[in-house]
């Protein structure tokens, strides 16, 4: 381990990139070196992320591969499409972490028919929480000197940590899950689109990509597959709330055939037992549910879970920070990992509140 | 029809009681007489609710059942429990419109099960878009010339507009129904509780109810087994979000076992034709999607469905204004029915938008 | 008078023309005619403005001065600078109601300084309580008849109903007036800016055009000028807070020079007095200060008054919803007396709360 | 200099506590000790601060002097008038940090015109970059090694930052300045009230305390004349907004007679110097304006200023978090300087936006 890793940062001037920065900056082992982007190019970050005072007068530049490679970590924060390419002229030895989705789907099949086009490939999954049942381990033990880091979608990420536990334990069925979020406006990203104009979205809650079109989908599918899912079916809606940041995911799994009835204490139970020892997965103390405010700023993913006695289905809700844990903060977690640095080493676990 | 008809509102401090005024100060044929409270009295409508100009001088009197009486009309806009006791000292002619959910519930059992005490008794159901299966009608036949409604709840209004196009057809199956509902916090009503504080409710969503306990499940399952379904099951959950008003339900069901295989366009063409003379349930066109500003003030309800291929299942978004369609504006739609006046009179399509 | 007039409305698809049609559409005497657009043309309504459901099916049309001619009514809801060409191709006889700038300053000086370019001429100002000090009037005198209305700007309205009593009875020093507003979204208009997103609007107060840039102050100047004033100067700062509607102005002056000692009571006395006649602006009672949400959807201004008496400052606090009395209300408004009807037709008191 | 402080926190469960506790959480020098409350004695912090994972599981425990004294260091996050009992009760040479009002004021008629009672007196005042015009210094150099801090009130920190590098330079005029502030509800503080309910707040701007009666205004005039002013005259009108939490204060005066004319750019190169050695307080690059989001959950004051030709008046805008820099950052900055460590120890600069 050395003293400190140099990071490259392209894609600055977006939202998850400007996130990756803000946490990286506070990060002891972390140094920050090249913002790059492409229209952005020679302006300073301080236009575009104000709120970065320490990195405020930084000059972005064009991103080049080469200029990228000076450094021990690329940080890829770009559209989806674009990472490939980009990656594939980085040296082989420099750590390269994916935001985007272009390396997350380990089916081609998937990509292809979520996103279109070749799939760029698939690099180790950056949530180290992730259940592998075919191996009775985490995620985690997977990410350990990777140079290699495909960041998870934000709303998989919440979907994925509230229904693993069951599935891995075989008490929810996986063949009818339904999901539906509530989403912060970060989570749509910095382009200026018509509907996401703020006369619009304050004062309303609007559902968008509804009826099985969003590509969380399928990377939501392939976790739960992952911790013992043999087939996934999946309902997801996200719905725009009038909020930055957060998503609040509501999901409700049927109990698995012939598992034994279930109480909402059983469930708690091994909710609880599957999170005891995570840093950054808590399960709440029975009776009190989770809010997207107590995770605002911070890595932490807040899960709850009853069992519905008259509808017969296990509902979880769990609530995250889609920048943090969702994106930048569950980057540097699996690079934390992947490093062999401490877990929690430049995280939060205290939410922004209220 | 006398040229107009006077109304007394008790319960005028609260939200439901306010928005009542504010609808029948617009609306030709009624006349506002008494505006009663009990822990209000004394003071002025404008001290409560200073957005309803033309009566915030109007002084509130102490609520008695002989003042109630001098009027045509009596509104009660109550906590549950209190209006039964009421309702029972006023006259049999007097019409009696009760905003609480006191005399929504058919069965007993339902009552007891969630509100708990003695059933105050079921009155004529206030939501006349409801299709009642039996008789190949709808509600509003029922509600003419009657002298008691009970007006649906907020959230009912929505999961169940949204849903039964697809029951009454048979197309979705009642037994495994899912609805996750974005809502407005005037919907939580007046008192101040620490959860309803605006710093807490800012930047959160915040789910509460969560696992089967709302006590709008029992009344959503009446009005499906009205529309057809011989057995319902639901799993309902209310996400409150940082908006004032609305509620955006997003309501989910498998195809029926038996079912032909659907497309998202044929059940556009189910649900249109199911409301197709509804002047305030409304389908968007295919493609557009409700969100809750689009009905701000207004009397509508917008709907759209799709079916998941994937999932195998019916998703249906329906936005409404929880304190107009949800409460005081179904309330007047069905007062005029009631009276036989025209069902649209002082009631608005238009929502106050953006 | 006839029983309805035609109006066409161009720049439909902005928030301004929107708003308009949402008023126009529930006015008994107004028939909506042509929709007009540029970029729109071909679209519908319902593809804008989904919260219009009465309109959703028009067809938006490119706009010539030939189709709007067509009309009795023709209202311009377009950027500054482009209704003056337009209005030139009308006949001198249609009604033209320009909800932007172009006609509303009367010194060319003015519209130089702060638009640039040529002037495009002063019509007759639609502020109908306008104060006119010289002829001890109010402008609704001067609208009566008129076929070119000159709508103010919404912030305009909320600083120049806030002080002009003061100004007008000599109280008020309009040499150094301070107004710092509280503002909504839609008042910045629905072109997609990057500041304007709801990601960076959310939880957030960002103030505007400081330093005295803003192009409504000549306007308010003007107007305190019409009160009474000698000479005005005005520091005028806007905030853009996390609301869709509204403005909060808090408007201060020092006592003029020579004025007798005030107290709070005798300056709403005069206030009071100022608005006791009309129907749109009102003085709260004593001690109660006005909130954006009281006006929401409505064409009231609602405004309060106090003297510091260390600070030695009247300080005059004034709320409107910008779409309405701000923008389309005030149009409808001065349209109404216009055309002979009565001035309140149409137009809502009441505000959609909470 | 030891390894770490034990602190103690009474008023645990109220919005500046908790706060406190945040940021304390994660200042690598101090520990927290006893967490003390009245009512709240006997629950967990997490049932009042969820969003505090790191402390969910502490007990609050009854407040008695005795076990708060057994602490390095204790913190008083009451309502005012109920800090000065209990310090009274603690030993000299415990490190006593007050986040309510009761030890800020030096003039005890202030007091009792603002707060009524007899005045709990004055300790040193925690704003290390408060101008010392008499002494030519910054507050901070007071701070060292003090055992008493009394914090300042949060609209006192961004008005007073924003204004005193033109009074204590004597550019501007004292004797006519104007504030308006847009706060967040966390403001206001966690008492459950009406008009701080969300149903209330949401999509509103409301007035508070207009007219000259706020408390923070004595404490302002305090802090600007220790920055040269002889007299202070302030028209100050906060003003709540939908947002959580931030502060926007638009503080505005008139040059200073005698004064030279001035540019914006003139007053950007003053306010610049007066902070550029700051580490919490930062001028904007020119054109740049602050935002609340830009601050959110930073120590950080962000100001920029321009002059106003016209109007004759400076115009000088300050964001900061009301809880950090305008409470309990601030509070740790000041132990931090009173203790001799690095003054930016545990305190972040970047906020956490959008």
């Amino acid at each position: 381990m050395r003293m400190s890793y140099s990071v490259a940062v392209t894609g600055a001037s977006g939202y998850a990139g400007g996130e990756f920065l803000r946490l990286a900056a506070a990060h002891p082992e972390l140094t920050i070196g090249a913002l790059t982007a492409n229209s952005s190019a020679g302006t300073k970050l301080g236009d575009h992320h104000p709120h970065i005072r320490s990195l405020a007068d930084r000059v972005i530049e064009p991103t080049t591969p080469q200029r990228l490679a000076e450094h021990d970590i690329v940080v890829l924060a770009l559209p989806h499409g674009t990472s490939g390419p980009i990656a594939d002229q980085l040296p082989a030895d420099t750590i390269v972490v994916d935001l985007g989705a272009d390396h997350r789907l380990e089916r081609a099949g998937d990509w292809q028919e979520y996103y279109g086009g070749d799939h760029p490939g698939t690099w180790p999954y950056g949530m180290p929480e992730l259940i592998r049942a075919a191996t009775a381990s985490k995620q985690r033990e997977s990410l350990t000197g990777v140079r290699r880091i495909a960041v998870p979608g934000c709303n998989v990420t919440a979907v994925s940590l509230g229904l693993q536990p069951g599935i891995a334990t075989g008490i929810a069925d996986p063949t009818d899950i339904v999901a539906v979020l509530a989403v912060g406006y970060s989570g749509a990203g910095k382009a200026a689109k018509p509907n996401l104009m703020a006369a619009e979205a304050l004062g309303s809650a609007a559902p968008y990509a509804v009826g099985g079109t969003h590509r969380h989908i399928p990377e939501i599918a392939q976790n739960l597959r992952a911790a013992g899912a043999a087939e996934v079916s999946l309902s997801f809606t996200p719905v725009l709330v009038p909020m930055s940041r957060g998503i609040l995911a509501t999901s409700t799994a049927k109990l698995a055939p012939g598992a034994d009835p279930v109480t909402t204490a059983q469930l708690h139970a091994i909710w609880s037992a599957a999170y005891q020892d995570e840093p950054f997965v808590q399960v709440l103390p029975p009776g009190q549910w989770p809010t997207t405010a107590m995770t605002l700023g911070a890595n932490t993913a807040l899960t709850q879970v009853a069992f519905d006695q008259r509808a017969q289905r296990i509902v979880t809700v769990t609530a995250i920070d889609n920048l943090v844990k969702g994106t930048a903060g569950g980057a540097i977690q699996s690079l934390n990992v992947a490093l062999g640095l401490p877990e929690t080493l430049g995280l939060m676990t205290d939410g922004v509140a209220p």
